[in-house]
């Protein structure tokens, strides 16, 4: 199962090194004689500080470690005046003044956390704040050095937390915005794999054995159904991170989150699809064939458009390539509606499955909406974050079927 | 804004009070000489420990204390035991050895980390199990008294995380597995608002002002769309917690995550009919007027079926209260089967507009078997979690629809 953890995500296994390495090198503090004999055994500081900041990506350990690092150096300020002012009311009154210092702080601190804004971005932070506050201005009260004690603690985390970031950013770093945006890219693909297969698994004749092995290709959209949280967390992370490749530091990563929402809201139509999909009481041949003409094509044109969307994502271009497969689609919904006119409620068949097959049709001309909707948010978002334009050199119509590879959209990764 | 988030929930208030005392009494370490004699500077992880430790329910407080506690014992363990084995090969090789079990051991256990099993139970230990390892057995090549050092590391985090977990048990306990038993009933009660609502909103005559006043209160059930994680990290943290009140030890957190499952199966095609309710595209009211008496029966029934779930799970009851909702709702379904039979077909209006009434009418038979769906897996809840059986004195029906108050339910609160 180990084995099978690595293979999947190889970056795990790196990941483990780099903290490793991390941690070899900030425990060199201890090993040699001249690091050593400035700091002492606050070195110990530095090794808890590249253990709990080294996160998997470099958002979050920048995000961490800055949070650290800054809360550090305030909360350590705060605590030596808070010490001193104690110091002042005389041996008797120290210990209770310094007493109902931690309480304030500790109060007003931990009530902060629940504050939205700050909890998305600083939760760590404030956390720390905590800690160091308590430790410099408590301990002051036993070791009289307490300046000293502060500027250690500011030191030492600083040089844990730069080693933690320097090993995370240098060695094959793990950028949360490149994942966030394949993220959003995947998430469209995932729908686009569903509706390019539903027209051919819809209006099959039924054969049981073929429709259960590719259930779980097909139905590879649940996981957007849920995924809301995970991407405002990948958001929130990625803000941490400086401009890396074609990512600048002020990325639009909110635009992302707008970009991700519109294919969940798809999603949940095509839940309802795939509902029918699964469903025990299937509806006659005969009746199904009434819409299968148009409904094979929407569903399939919408699955390539969103394709084209989730490549353009990926590859950073501004595309138009999905255009020609949304105005097909919407010929076909055109079609689609001229036929329920025509035949569908004209037929002689059991009203509740003429009934299914139209919430079959009307779901279809509802994921038409969503995908121009999401085509619209991509494209703000191409222009947003600076996609390169790409004039396509094959125009991706009909005519040209032949030319129609990907590579009439060029990436800008060369 | 900050008084706002305390009115809310001012258990955040008590709770940042708890903080505060908690960090307060750990601080008494540092001012008794007695209790300072036996620790010295090493109580400072003791205030480490609390701060990191304390959270805001009992059982995340718990399941970090316990990680904390249990990881260091061990990782102090191995690591005498790693300074031990260096040691045997002299004052050349030490450092060498010492960094060389620090590099394996943060590798193995980072990797560890992945493991989903450990990362939901078991993170924060592997974390801190990287920190002892590495202070203990590296600071032992400066300070000989290694022992002593892992010692007092085992005491003070000992200490603190006691401190942390008394405090957040006895004053106020905030439980999780409480939260995520009234999550799971009000995620109930959030569809079953809607139901109630949505035959009158959907079939009354349209009133602009008057439904975008309402909006908020229906779409409460939104939250539950995108609910999965929090109930899933819920029951995580809950199966941490002792038993308290009706809640034994082994409660079946599982299953509650199952019932938390269908009624986000269930939000789902809520979705759908709520697209109906805010669409521009209104089927005129006469074509509305033909499913609107069995419709408005089924969506009104089921919510009430729906509530009455939701209390008998809010209050612990094994009540059937609301199976004759469900019958209801069931006899309106075959009224409306022969509605869209007999008039809805063969209606002379628009084609689509009869595909869309098709559309409602059908989510509303689906929505049923959802229903069906939620009352077994609740019944099955009951019996697991040994709810208090409850013979209804007063029976719920229209016979007796003058007694048909919240009082046929006893609650076993008393």
């Amino acid at each position: 199962m180990l084995k099978k953890l690595g293979q999947d995500d190889p970056r795990r296994i790196v990941h483990s090194l780099k903290v490793a390495l991390a941690l070899t090198l900030v425990s060199m503090l201890f090993y040699f004689e001249p690091l050593y004999e400035g700091l002492g055994l606050a070195a110990m500081w530095a090794i808890l500080t590249v253990v709990v900041v080294f996160e998997f990506s470099v958002g979050a350990t920048i995000g961490r470690g800055l949070n650290r690092m800054m809360s550090t150096v305030v909360a350590a300020a705060l605590g030596i005046g808070a010490h001193r002012l104690a110091t002042l009311t005389g041996n008797q009154g120290e210990p209770i003044l310094i007493a109902l210092f931690v309480f304030v702080e500790a109060g007003i601190v931990t009530f902060f956390r629940f504050i939205p804004q700050m909890k998305t971005r600083y939760d760590y932070g404030l956390l720390i704040f905590n800690v160091t506050f308590c430790l410099v201005s408590v301990s002051g009260y036993r070791d009289k050095v307490v300046i000293q004690m502060g500027f250690e603690r500011v030191c030492t985390i600083t040089i844990g937390g730069c080693i933690a970031v320097a090993v995370c950013v240098f060695i094959r770093p793990v950028w949360i915005g490149v994942e966030l945006h394949n993220r959003i890219s995947t998430n469209m693909e995932k729908l686009a794999n569903f509706l390019e297969e539903f027209g051919d698994e819809y209006f099959k004749v039924s054969e049981n054995e073929q429709t259960r092995e590719k259930s779980s290709f097909i139905e590879g959209y649940k996981s957007v159904l849920t995924s809301k949280g995970s991407e405002n967390t990948m958001a929130n992370l990625a803000r941490w991170e400086p401009g890396h490749g074609n990512f600048r530091f002020r990325h639009p990563w909110e635009q992302y989150l707008k970009v991700g929402t519109l294919p969940r809201q798809c999603a949940f139509k095509i839940e309802a699809l795939n509902n029918y999909l699964t469903s025990e009481t299937q509806t006659p041949q005969e009746v199904k064939s009434i819409i299968q003409g148009p409904s094979v094509v929407i569903s399939s044109e919408c699955g390539k458009a969103l394709k084209e969307l989730a490549t353009s994502v990926k590859k950073m271009t501004k595309s138009s390539s999905n255009e020609p497969h949304i105005a097909k689609s919407k010929d076909a919904a055109e079609e689609l509606k001229a036929v329920i006119r025509s035949s569908l409620c004209k037929h002689p068949a059991d009203s509740l499955h003429i009934i299914q097959e139209g919430a079959v049709a009307s779901l279809l001309l509802e994921i038409i909406t969503c995908i121009e909707k999401i085509a619209d948010a991509a494209h703000k978002l191409a222009s947003q974050a600076h996609f390169k334009d790409v004039k396509p050199t094959v125009k991706p119509d009909q005519e040209n079927s032949v030319n129609d590879g990907p590579h009439h959209v060029i990436t800008i990764e060369g």
